[in-house]
């Protein structure tokens, strides 16, 4: 097949660079956030039970779990809308919104999905330099143009675990015109507890040209099954069923989910961990003198100004996978996923010794 | 949310028509064509296995069920790629390939993801008429044009079980110009006992700009776990892998898939069994003087005469879900999935006696 019948714009997407995975066992892979317990008890047991029905289709719109949901949070089914991932979702929105030309705002140095949804409807991604390692709302607001389609705002932020307030976002949310979609990926709002941190569903209510963002994979722990969920209004997420796969979710993302959501103590368990492993890296860090950032998320930036890729070498040999933040522009830095006491004071041992030797 | 803003190819898209669940315990569902047996048990076993990794992000590219399935083929695994669900890869195709305004081939009254994939993209779709209830391959030929792009074909063809050649496939090959990709649907082909069925898998060795696709939906009792698989050159394949989203299979999916493959027992009983159920339902079928065609797949078309949605209600009363074919452009045909030998005398005892009384 000839390369010039491949579309334009397939030929501008970059791959995507995953968090390595070990391959030794007894590593430590604090470098994809991934739950350090492993996946939520209750969604394991009702995914063995929803086994036996496996040969039959799954629910098209994932109705069981979207009523749960509508009851969690307060909103309608009709609100929700279940992908493959979250990351599904940001591929529909555009697939359903996107025309060739128009511009789509994002940050610099974030969550590398949002340019490729971009890129792949032939939307012009328009990047905002991050203001002190947060997305700089002002700078976002002052590049709206009348070719302005879409915004990707990600709170807290990916890498960089920072966040967007409430006062922030409802200042910002006045400067955007009405045939603007924002999507807001709240893909680790779960851990954040800073007080202002804000309750997006507000706008959503309000008729905000919104579409809110969860994911299972990081608080639930079932990154491996790959289920996400969007909140928005019911004319908006109308197009976007019509727009996806049939039986995009299956059956045992589905039932897995639906049991995550009742699984109390292992949320509970996973909250708690992620705020006292918080306080005991900013400890370790603040005692190394090392430059890092305040976190809403389950995760520490690190600025460990020398070659991240380097540094992610040595951490391997040492059995401890971090992620460096090459790939996200920023080559002398790291996140690192905030584990359990135990792995969280391996990385600390590590940091304050020095690599092993090659 | 202004409508205005929606992409004008979503507004012209149609509902996906699904086969209806059952809803009364005991109902005996013929509507999707999934496995009478259930899941592979292998399957299952995997499946409760992988569980517990269950909070770790999939392999992006499926490499163990890539890797096994090259061994099954006699492929290299640069020759395949796994979708969540083959309807994905159908779609996947689209966004890699087609442009504006390009036309893509595909028959009348078959599956309607073609038709979907194409719109999304906004290609036109340009609709060949069936040939006693098979795929026309000379209309195909002859409606090439300097725009066509993509063809869709179905073999063994859903909803009507006929069947193409391999003689009448190497000749269509042979008038399509090499700028045009042939999207061959297999999802039905491990149920084809004719001998004539082609070895599509010559097509992509001889390098022609072909992409077949299989599923584990159907043969290895998977529907409700999202699998299906593309074969085709590694020209192809690798900018399609980039305009893939990064985990679109999860974990249990992979793993599913994988020991499924191996569960030889489970997929002689099923094939077995569809053969065995074809003779019963033909010798039935013949006996009530029902029209109705030779089938290559785990499913057989009839010729009702009569409003198929009426007598899917009838067939409801009586705990039999069949699928009228009105979705399809056929008012007055239906498809029945071959069950066991019980559900499908039970179907036979229904149509000899007529419905029950409303």
């Amino acid at each position: 097949m000839n390369e010039a019948l491949v579309r334009p714009a397939i030929k501008m997407l970059k791959d995507y660079v995953p968090g390595r995975n070990p391959h030794k066992p007894g590593m430590i892979k604090l470098a994809s956030n991934e739950n350090p317990f492993g996946p939520s008890p209750k969604a394991l047991r009702a995914i063995i039970k929803e086994g036996k029905t496996l040969h039959l289709y799954p629910d098209q719109k994932s109705l069981l779990l979207r009523e749960a949901l509508a009851k969690l949070l307060n909103v309608e089914e009709e609100n929700l809308i279940v992908g493959n991932g979250s990351d599904e979702i940001m591929q529909l929105a555009a697939v359903t919104f996107l025309r060739p030309g128009e511009e789509v705002l994002v940050s610099e140095n974030t969550f590398s999905v949002y340019e490729f949804a971009t890129r792949l409807l032939d939307g012009i991604p328009v990047f905002i330099e991050l203001k002190e390692l947060g997305q700089d709302l002002e700078g976002f607001a002052n590049s709206i143009s009348p070719k302005t389609k879409m915004i990707f705002l990600c709170n807290p932020h990916n890498p960089t675990g920072t966040y967007l307030s409430e006062n922030s976002l409802d200042t910002f949310f006045k400067k955007v015109p009405e045939n603007v979609l924002v999507v807001l990926d709240e893909a680790y709002a779960e851990f954040a507890e800073a007080k202002d941190f804000p309750d997006s569903l507000k706008y959503v209510r309000a008729g905000k040209s919104v579409l809110v963002l969860r994911t299972f994979s990081k608080y639930y722990g079932l990154a491996g099954l790959r289920v996400g969920y969007g909140i928005a209004s019911k004319e908006l997420l109308r197009y976007m069923f019509r727009a996806k796969l049939p039986f995009n979710v299956n059956r045992l993302a589905q039932a897995g989910a639906l049991a995550a959501l009742g699984d109390k103590a292992f949320l509970l368990k996973t909250y708690k961990n992620n705020c006292l492993g918080k306080k005991q890296l900013y400890r370790a860090l603040d005692k190394l003198g090392l430059e890092y950032k305040k976190t809403e998320s389950n995760f520490i930036f690190i600025n460990i100004k020398r070659s991240a890729d380097e540094f992610f070498v040595e951490m391997i040999r040492a059995g401890i996978i971090i992620r460096p933040l090459t790939s996200f522009g920023l080559p002398e830095a790291i996140r690192v996923s905030i584990g359990t006491k135990e792995q969280n004071q391996k990385f600390i041992d590590l940091l304050a010794k020095g690599p092993p030797p090659a």
